[in-house]
C-alpha cells in the first residue's frame, strides 16, 4: 500500500480542472444571484437526526456515521444538502412568511458511490425556492437549471420530466396500502414493466387500476404522451391536476426537447410533485435534477412549499471552457526588491508575476516575459 | 432534541457572511494567482494512512476516522489539508524538479475544537512552496500571508517569528535522547520556564546547556531579541544559521511589527525550520501560522524542501468588508414572459431581477423599482 494511494471513486483535481471549476463555480453563483437566489452555507457535519429526515430512508445509506467526541451522539457527514436548506428555510429564515430563493454549492460525501463511474465527493450545487406552492415556481426553477448546464458544453440538453402525483394518485384512488403502494412504486422505479403487471395481477385489482398501473411504464416520449395519458388513464382529479402542470411546463419552454416519463420515479423520497432533470449527450445519467418536495419543511418546524435542483459541478470536468493560461512574468530574485512597485502594480492588474530565484523553471508554464529596468522604468523584456 | 438544532461548534452560514466569504474567497485566489500559486483541491477523504504521516501524531486527535465500505479500510476526513499538498507535488507534480507553487482554499473537519472560540469546520486556505530550501522561499510566503490578511480588517498586524532550528541545535549538542527532546519540548510549548529549569537540573545537563535551555522561553520581543540570542545562546552553527534566516526575515520587512519568540514553538510536528505567523488585534489566537517543513514529502515518495502557510478563512467571518446589497428589480410574473430579453439583459448586466408572484416580499430586500412598458421599451420605474 503507498502513501499517496487513493481511495476508490476519490480524486484530487489537479490545476487546469481546479481553475475551471473554480470558475464555473463563481459564474454559477452570479447566475444564482443575478436571479435572486441568496447564498447559504450549511455546515458538513450535522446530527444524523438533522441530516436523514423520517422521509428519505435512502439518503440513510449513502450518509457517513460518527460518533461526536463532545455530546456521544451519531453526527453524520452530509450526503445532500437539500434537508440542510429546508432547515434553515423552515427554522433560521422563519421570520420571511413569503418567498425564500436559497442557492448553495458545497462538497458532500457519499459512503458508497451512487453508479460505476461516479465520485464520492460530488461538489453539490443548487438552488431551491421555499414558500410558492404555484407551478409557476418550478417553472422558474427549471429555467435556471437549463440556464445553468449552459456553463459547460453538454451538447443539446433534454429536459426530462415526470410526476409523482399521477402514480399517488392512482394508488390513493386502488386503495393500496402504504406496503402495497411501496411495492409498486420500487417495480416501475425498476421499470420492470411485466413484474408490475403480475403484480397488480397477484393483488386482483379492480381492472381499471391494474390497467391503469400497467399502462404508466409505457408513458413516455415527447409532449405526444400528455394528450395520450389524457385520454387512457383513469378520469381522477388528481391525475388531472398532475397532467396540468406537466403541460404548463411543456408550454413555457416551447423551443426545449422534452422527455415524459409517468413512470420515471427515480428521485429522492422527499419529492412530492413534479419532477424534472436535465440530461446532457454524452452523459451516462442525468446532469440535474429537482423537483417539488412539499414536505420536508414540516419536519424541521414549518411546513412550506418548496421546489429546487441540484447538481454535481465536478461532472462538469471535461466538458468546461478552457481557461486561458496566461503567460507569467518573471522577475529575477536579485531585481524583486526595487522593483517591488513595478510588480505590485502588475499583479493588481491581474497579471501573474512569479519571482526566479534561478531555480529549474516549471516548463509547463509560458512566460511572456522578463522584468528589466531601461532607461529608469521597470519594463517586460520579451525572452 | 430539536431536529433544527445545530451540534457545538458548528454553524450555518447565512446569506449576508455568506456572500462576505464567498468573496474573500475569490480575492484571495486572485491574490494566490498573480503570485503564481496554482490551485489544487484535494479530496475531503483518504486513507488515514496518506492523511497521518508518521510525523504527525497530533493530527490523528483531530482526524474523523471511519470505516470505508467499499475496501473496509479506515479513511480519515481531512483535519488538515497541507500534507494532502505535500503529497500532490510529491507524487502527481513529481516531474517538476523546480519549484512547484502550489495553494487550496476548501473545508476541514476537526473532531475536537481547536479552542473554545474555535469552529470545527474551517475553511482552511493556505500557499505552500515546494523545491526551493533558501530563506528567500520563506519570504516570499509571509510576503503573501500578510498580504492575505488585507482581505479583512484585522486591525495592526503583527508578525510573529520562531525557529525550531534553535531548539533542535541546542537539544543535539546536549545529547538529549529523542524522549528527553521530546519532554522539553512539550514544557517550552507551554510556556512552562520554571519546569523548563526543574527538568534540566533533574537530568543533570552541562552548565552550559542548562543555561541555555532556561534561557529560551526568555528570548521573546522585538527585532532586538536576535542579537540578544546571538551574544547569551552558545556559539553553535546550527544557532547561527537560524538566528541568520529570521534576521533576514526581519531585514525584508522593515516596516512591519515583528514579535520575535525562539520558544515559540507551537506548531504542527512535521515543521522543520522558520515558524511564522500573523496575529490581528482583537484576536485571541494567531489568525495564519506557518514554517518551513523539509521532511515531509519524503513520506509520499519524494523530499522536497517545503515552506508555505494556512488560516480558517472563516475566522475572518465579522471583519470582512460590508458587501453593499444591490436593490432588486422586480418583474411581475404575468410580465415576465413578455419582457423576457430585457429581463435577460439587466442580468447579463449583473442586476438582479426576481419575478414578483404576488406573494409577500421578503422585506429584508431592498427595491430598485419594477421593470414596465412604457413608451414600447421595458423601463425599470421606481415604486
Amino acid at each position: 500500500m503507498q502513501s499517496w494511494q487513493l481511495p476508490e471513486h476519490v480524486a484530487d483535481v489537479l490545476p487546469t480542472n481546479a481553475r475551471q471549476l473554480e470558475s464555473a463555480r463563481e459564474q454559477l453563483l452570479t447566475l444564482f444571484r443575478v436571479h435572486g437566489y441568496e447564498l447559504v452555507q450549511p455546515p458538513l457535519m450535522e446530527y444524523s437526526h438533522s441530516l436523514l429526515t423520517h422521509i428519505d430512508a435512502g439518503l440513510s445509506l449513502k450518509t457517513i456515521l460518527v460518533v461526536d467526541q463532545l455530546s456521544g451522539r451519531q453526527l453524520g457527514i452530509r450526503a445532500d444538502i437539500t434537508p440542510q436548506v429546508a432547515r434553515i428555510d423552515a427554522h433560521l429564515l422563519s421570520a420571511n412568511q413569503g418567498i425564500n430563493r436559497l442557492c448553495y454549492a458545497g462538497p458532500v460525501l457519499h459512503a458508497r458511490p451512487e453508479g460505476l463511474l461516479n465520485m464520492r465527493e460530488p461538489l453539490q450545487a443548487g438552488a431551491e425556492m421555499y414558500g410558492f406552492t404555484d407551478i409557476r415556481a418550478d417553472i422558474e426553477l427549471i429555467d435556471l437549471m437549463l440556464k445553468s448546464m449552459k456553463i459547460a458544453d453538454m451538447g443539446e440538453v433534454l429536459l426530462s420530466l415526470g410526476h409523482i402525483g399521477v402514480f399517488r394518485a392512482l394508488s390513493d384512488a386502488a386503495h393500496l396500502d402504504a406496503e402495497q403502494s411501496a411495492t409498486l412504486l420500487a417495480l416501475m422505479q425498476d421499470k420492470d414493466t411485466e413484474a408490475v403487471e403480475a403484480q397488480v395481477k397477484a393483488w386482483k385489482l379492480d381492472g381499471m387500476w391494474a390497467k391503469a398501473f400497467s399502462l404508466l411504464p409505457r408513458l413516455y416520449g415527447g409532449r405526444e404522451v400528455l394528450s395520450a395519458a389524457r385520454e387512457r388513464l383513469p378520469d381522477l382529479s388528481a391525475v388531472g391536476s398532475a397532467l396540468d402542470e406537466l403541460q404548463a411546463v411543456c408550454d413555457a419552454f416551447p423551443n426545449q426537447k422534452v422527455h415524459i416519463d409517468l413512470s420515471e420515479l427515480r428521485v429522492d423520497n422527499y419529492h412530492t410533485g413534479l419532477l424534472y432533470a436535465a440530461y446532457g449527450s454524452n452523459f451516462h445519467d442525468a446532469v440535474a435534477r429537482g423537483g417539488r418536495y412539499d414536505g420536508l419543511g414540516e419536519y424541521f418546524g414549518r411546513a412550506r412549499p418548496a421546489t429546487g435542483f441540484s447538481f454535481d459541478l465536478r461532472s462538469f470536468i471535461g466538458r468546461l471552457p478552457a481557461i486561458e493560461r496566461q503567460p507569467v512574468v518573471l522577475v529575477d530574485a536579485e531585481d524583486a526588491e526595487a522593483a517591488r512597485e513595478a510588480v505590485e502594480a502588475l499583479r493588481e492588474q491581474g497579471q501573474c508575476v512569479v519571482v526566479d530565484y534561478g531555480i529549474e523553471h516549471n516548463a509547463s508554464e509560458e512566460v511572456a516575459g522578463r522584468l528589466k529596468k531601461s532607461d529608469g522604468v521597470w519594463q517586460v523584456e520579451k525572452i
